[in-house]
């Protein structure tokens, strides 16, 4: 047995563990701009809206199952749902709901999912705890700036190697996350992002399973655990993320230190994210767009004759499905995210449900459309070329989708997603009162109130 | 954002997801030699010591308060503890404690620590289910045999990239044990190591604090929860491990996939697996091994002038302290492990307690000890010249030391080894029932009988 002693790699790297410890345990509440804390709401909402809409999806039901198992504690809400259990699991549980209909929040310089970790992990505690939502939300901010600054330290090459980075990022932003909220000091939140980082999860090889959304979810519930084992004084290497034998150069080989530093304090990532419009891949995005677009000028879909789009490369690559014949093959067709964008006005995980994606009008309407590759079209771009029956041609041209930093949804437009996702679990009324309790959140006594909003209206509020 | 749609690397390898799933399903109950049987209760037996052992450790309650704030159901034993737990927290607690003293078993040609892992989430589930012992040792062997060769498979360039390979392969086979124990068909059983597989758990920065023991508890506790998960329907890659994307390829640079399929049912890793006499590093046991043999020939401490070693340089390297101030200390001290192993004729996790390293006795004749390093001297081996105050030479050479794979514990030994670490926690009289509960542990038809005197004595025994 040959024990290799040497170590190699950077072992002059800054001490971003004590340093993410210190400004997680000490950055002054509300320490932002009105922008930061609006998108932190938006960010809330949003994650809300997901997790409460899949709620009922194979994937939650089965994961409940294990859960159940273990005859959990009431202590926390499986949101959209009236089971309770105890906070590491309904982090778990809330966790994957969030991700499962892939439709929610992305930093795009890295493609993390931030809420999905953070937001589980850090409302499951509160709620337990009872805290106000002015800490809950202090937590997310700074959650969320964790695992994104980790992420751009890592990012492409992390992700290229094969990691989830929504999951291995995410241990981390939920430890410092329930690290804030649980009021631990700056040695015990570097503790807890110590024990985070033994803990990376997910590999890209699970997208297409259910253990893609539980990425997020398992990485909530790890992250939670670190923080509640260092609050009682578990103990971590405080190099945990920068030494030669941690977390960073032990899973990427990029790790730019100067992407946790720079700017800490002032520059909050969260300000970079952003919610999918519609629900599937984002390159099809600006096509549903722009078939929104025709559909608010007047156009139906009896007017079309054809409709004529160009498109980036890999729209045709990732989804060039012309005739996909359920929910899950049509968010690989951007023919059908045509059809429905023009038909409904929206692509929400409704649009995908089987019986739209074999509805005689959206069969014939998305036969229609044509699509052209464009070598130099930009991938956030279309260009839309409709043909209607009067032998008119409706032109659109879509530079920056709906939803991308340069067009983000507007509140009006992120509340009618949450309703469309919420109301058909949670009911009409409770889906409204959730969302004004959302955007209020952070002057709320306790966020118990919004939890109980979170289950379906047969449920008691507790 | 710009997505690497490339896959690299090894598209061809074989399935052995797929292959481990078969395996593990449908190998038959008891299908191996004596030998393996006899090594599968050896193993038991060291973890169950080594776990109760350290069940009042500093780092088992921190981790238990932790989970305290979950309000477990009280599901499973909580080894050494009157508290139980739900089994998922129980296989963390004692996946813990079965490392902190960093006395337990070692498949020599990977470094894994084997039981850790598997044993504690086996035999926690197995506590709530009512399994019998042969099921239970049925899926011990199988689980030990799937993180082993997955280690041999990524040994060593997955250990030498910073990753501890305890925890990285642990999750792995504790997933299978626990999907054997449940029955789950060969389908079920390659999900549980397609959701086990996104989660790695360890790095080797965290030598010297909770987290390393963390390891094999954290992994234990996510295999169990992939294998209930799956119970339930739960999906995952069918390729996880294999993948271009999946776990080998993304956490090591070397994958041998031989290492899993060859002679895959006939050649069964427990086999390989070493028990430590001493509860220390293992270059440090030639020297102990040494001055335990002075000692059952005659010699006594008051005899000695003083004694000469000659080592391999690793010794010094590692284990050169010359004053160890404290216990943890005395760890890396080759002259404690001599001194101790003179007076006491062992040197397990007692010999190292700060009172004993303060010793005047002890310091007096560790301060007697001399270490020369020799470049050609084997790592397993020693040369040692005791002179004696009469002037007597008595000479001991040590070519493999004991507990190596050429001269293994014997049973008496390993059992003596139990009762230091059990009798002090759960009674003298309990210590020795355990002992013998442990040794026939494959017609118990229940395990609970086994768990239940793994409790203090003041324990009732429910």
């Amino acid at each position: 047995m040959a024990i290799n002693t040497q170590v190699a790699g950077d072992s002059a790297a800054p001490p971003i563990t004590e340093i993410l410890g210190h400004f997680v345990a000490g950055h002054p509440s509300r320490g932002w701009s009105d922008d930061v804390e609006r998108e932190a709401h938006r960010t809330m909402l949003n994650w809300l809206g997901c997790a409460i809409g899949a709620a009922d999806h194979e994937a939650a039901r089965s994961a409940l199952h294990a859960v159940q198992f273990l005859d959990p504690a009431p202590q926390a809400t499986v949101l959209g749902r009236v089971e309770r259990v105890d906070v590491a699991n309904a982090a778990l549980i809330n966790g994957i709901t969030s991700h499962t209909f892939d439709f929610d929040d992305t930093h795009l310089k890295t493609i993390i999912h931030p809420a999905g970790p953070v937001c589980s992990a850090v409302l499951a505690l509160a709620e337990k705890t009872g805290a106000t939502g002015r800490q809950l939300m202090d937590a997310v901010v700074l959650g969320i700036d964790v695992s994104c600054r980790v992420g751009n330290m890592i990012y492409p090459d992390h992700y290229d190697r094969g990691w989830h980075i929504t999951g291995t990022t995410g241990t981390l932003g939920a430890a410092a996350a329930c690290a804030r909220l649980l009021g631990l000091d700056a040695h015990r939140t570097t503790m807890a992002l110590g024990i985070a980082a033994s803990q990376p999860v997910g590999l890209r090889e699970q997208f297409g399973t259910m253990t893609k959304p539980f990425h997020p979810g398992a990485a909530a519930k790890a992250g939670l655990m670190s923080a509640l084992m260092a609050q009682y004084g578990f103990t971590s290497s405080g190099r945990a993320l920068e030494a030669p034998r941690g977390f960073a150069q032990v899973i990427s080989t990029k790790f730019d230190w100067d992407e946790v530093t720079q700017a800490l304090g002032s520059r909050f990532e969260i300000s970079y994210n952003a919610y999918k419009p519609f629900a599937c891949g984002i390159v099809i995005h600006p096509s549903i767009d722009a078939c929104v677009q025709l559909r608010q000028r007047g156009v139906r879909a009896e007017d079309i004759e054809h409709i004529d789009l160009r498109v980036h490369p890999l729209v045709l690559e990732l989804t060039g499905k012309k005739e996909p014949a359920d929910g899950l093959a049509a968010k690989f067709s951007v023919y059908h995210g045509c059809a429905v964008g023009l038909i409904f006005g929206k692509a929400g995980e409704a649009e995908y449900d089987d019986a739209v994606v074999q509805r005689a009008d959206v069969v014939e309407l998305r036969r229609k459309v044509r699509a052209r590759i464009d070598p130099d079209m930009n991938e956030a771009a279309v260009s839309m070329s409709a043909v209607l029956l009067t032998g008119e041609r409706v032109q659109v041209d879509v530079e920056h989708a709906i939803g991308s930093l340069q067009r983000p949804m507007s509140n009006g437009e992120l509340e009618r997603k949450f309703h469309d996702l919420a109301a058909p679990v949670v009911g009409e009324r409770r889906a409204q009162e959730l969302a004004e309790a959302c955007w209020r959140l952070a002057d709320a006594s306790d966020v118990r109130g919004l939890c109980a909003l979170a289950r379906p209206e047969d449920a008691p509020v507790t």
